[in-house]
């Protein structure tokens, strides 16, 4: 028997692609086609009259003058792919990172499990992974003469309590406070805090032209799963070409403008299936925010839009932090995204 | 006849792991085991006393107080893995870039082509790409506070030039001078431009520490390939742990202390397999440079080392410049160096 399934094997493996045998994806490897990388969008910028400078590379050694003045790239972003051979999704999955962070937010988790890009790949989708404007790979040119604005630096304090690890940051670990039920890996919460980017003020308008640039280059249409700030520029990429992006996974989005407040016509973006996922909103300030991405998703349903809004406590999990794509259950959150994905119908094999 | 082979392949695949067959690695993909990145090295720097200000995140929007003070994290670097199901070298091939820049140079070529990191996978290398301190994916830390230094950004004029791709840089491409044979794709050179990074000062300390700290954390031993600025930091990590690295290929090393004014013991060196490799030396500071490199490489044999030395004029190849990963005939120089690796016993099924 054993040897009669071997030689059916066998005449399979010549028949169809590789990957076509779940094994080979999940156990003995990824079968990639392409990787690399490369940036989109931006501009160059001529620096004129800036005073030359008397500097040193190294402490004690020779002076060197630097002239500042010149020609510079600027405000474009970086792009890193891993195409399969195979893949079982129809479309490209675009993975942004959010605010003071870069693409690295979807690789290794600080305690060292497999990320979101691994775990995406696995389930046969292309992976595009991105540093935006500014941050990371994108790099960044100088202030005030190019960039208007200024880094500003997220003290670990302010990351360890905003993305709800818990009510209390010390600076000593042992006195840290976490909420008891917290899926944060807060034991490598240091290790986390070394891939935080500065974030620039005033660059919004680059960075959403950038990430405009870069789906608009796109051969095919792409599903794009973005992280707070970085869902605020998939919404708004989403609305400017809807034909490009066939769904958006909203996850924990940041500031998205109040319907309320500001009158946005969400009719380009009804043809686009979005999901809003949410980890445990036990602040104050999510809840807030909770309420006013309601109306957003009321507003949109309103113009024609179809979506879901899956919190992660509705299924009695909790403890899920804003960085749920590096907590404890990294692989569950993910898989209630790929079982979305595939519901849309955005597997290939599927009739929708 | 076609038949009879068909069945022999399908026979060969069911009984041997998927990559030992070379079409496979080649043509129709790259089995990968695993894909990742992470940071390593660095530490926590407490700042205190700075006064808070305010500042805005959108021009208009609402007037926001940034407390600066806090516990950061400071001087990490960036790995980003792939590796293979089954490698064929004994040792992971680790891509270190130079100054200015970041891993993005082992990428695309900046005219679409696909990089070293490509070229070296493909060849059985499982492959690690980084971003030395401060650059890209390592990020950075605010400065004077934390960094001591500046940032220096480099105008494309002087890449233009100290890269050896033309003897004169123009704002408009239009006016650049060339070398006549340069193997530089020169009308993508704005492209290239986009991943230049600011360069610091006095940070050199903190990038080697770094760099040790990775090597020392890889639970096997390595083959470094370092370009440039890179290359000097692989000469130090060479040198204090020699038993960790087996060999390391010199592309156009940057500023190593001349042995005519400091007195360094190369004797921890001599077990390590040492390629200096170069393009086309065609001026008078890439000429100077390898007088002082020559007595570098004459002091390390002295200390009974054993190095090999190549420019690509030997073989009669014209144009090479200073970005030989991206010149127009990158694959023909990272040939040159797989098969200086292979010399060297360091694939497997080599006897050496």
């Amino acid at each position: 028997m054993k040897l009669f399934a071997k030689a059916v094997l066998a005449i399979s493996i010549a028949a169809i692609p590789p990957l076509s045998n779940p094994a080979l994806a999940n156990d003995e490897g990824i079968l990639v086609k392409e990787i690399g990388g490369y940036h989109v969008g931006g501009k160059e910028i001529l620096i004129k009259g800036l005073p030359s400078y008397e500097t040193q590379y190294t402490p004690g050694g020779p002076k060197v003058t630097i002239n500042p003045n010149g020609g510079f790239e600027a405000f474009q972003m970086y792009v890193q792919y891993v195409k399969l051979v195979s893949p079982k999704a129809k479309y490209p999955l675009l993975l942004w990172h959010g605010g003071g962070l870069s693409g690295v937010t979807w690789e290794d988790t600080p305690d060292g499990r497999k990320g979101w890009q691994t775990f995406f790949l696995k389930k046969g989708h292309d992976v595009y992974v991105t540093d935006s404007v500014e941050r990371g790979r994108a790099t960044w040119a100088r202030y005030p003469e190019i960039n208007k604005g200024e880094p500003v630096f997220r003290p670990k304090s302010q990351a360890w309590e905003s993305f709800r690890i818990g009510p209390k940051y010390d600076d000593d670990p042992a006195k840290r406070e976490i909420y008891p039920d917290t899926l944060f890996p807060y034991k490598h919460f240091d290790q986390m805090s070394k891939q935080s980017t500065p974030r620039w003020t005033t660059s919004d308008e680059a960075t959403l032209a950038a990430y405009k640039e870069y789906v608009k280059s796109l051969p095919e249409a792409c599903v794009i799963v973005a992280h707070s700030q970085g869902a605020v520029f998939a919404w708004d990429v989403a609305r400017s070409m809807p034909e490009k992006v066939k769904a958006v996974v909203m996850l924990e989005p940041g500031g998205i403008p109040d319907p309320a407040k500001v009158d946005v016509d969400y009719s380009p973006l009804k043809g686009v299936k979005v999901l809003w996922l949410f980890g445990d909103l036990n602040t104050k300030y999510w809840q807030d925010r909770r309420t006013l991405l309601k109306r957003v998703d009321d507003k949109f349903k309103a113009a024609g839009g179809q979506s879901d809004w899956i919190e992660m406590t509705d299924s009695g999990v909790k403890g899920n932090t804003h960085m749920l794509m590096m907590d404890t259950n990294s692989d569950q959150i993910a898989q209630v995204v790929q079982d979305w994905l595939e519901k849309q119908g955005l597997m290939k094999g599927s009739s929708k």
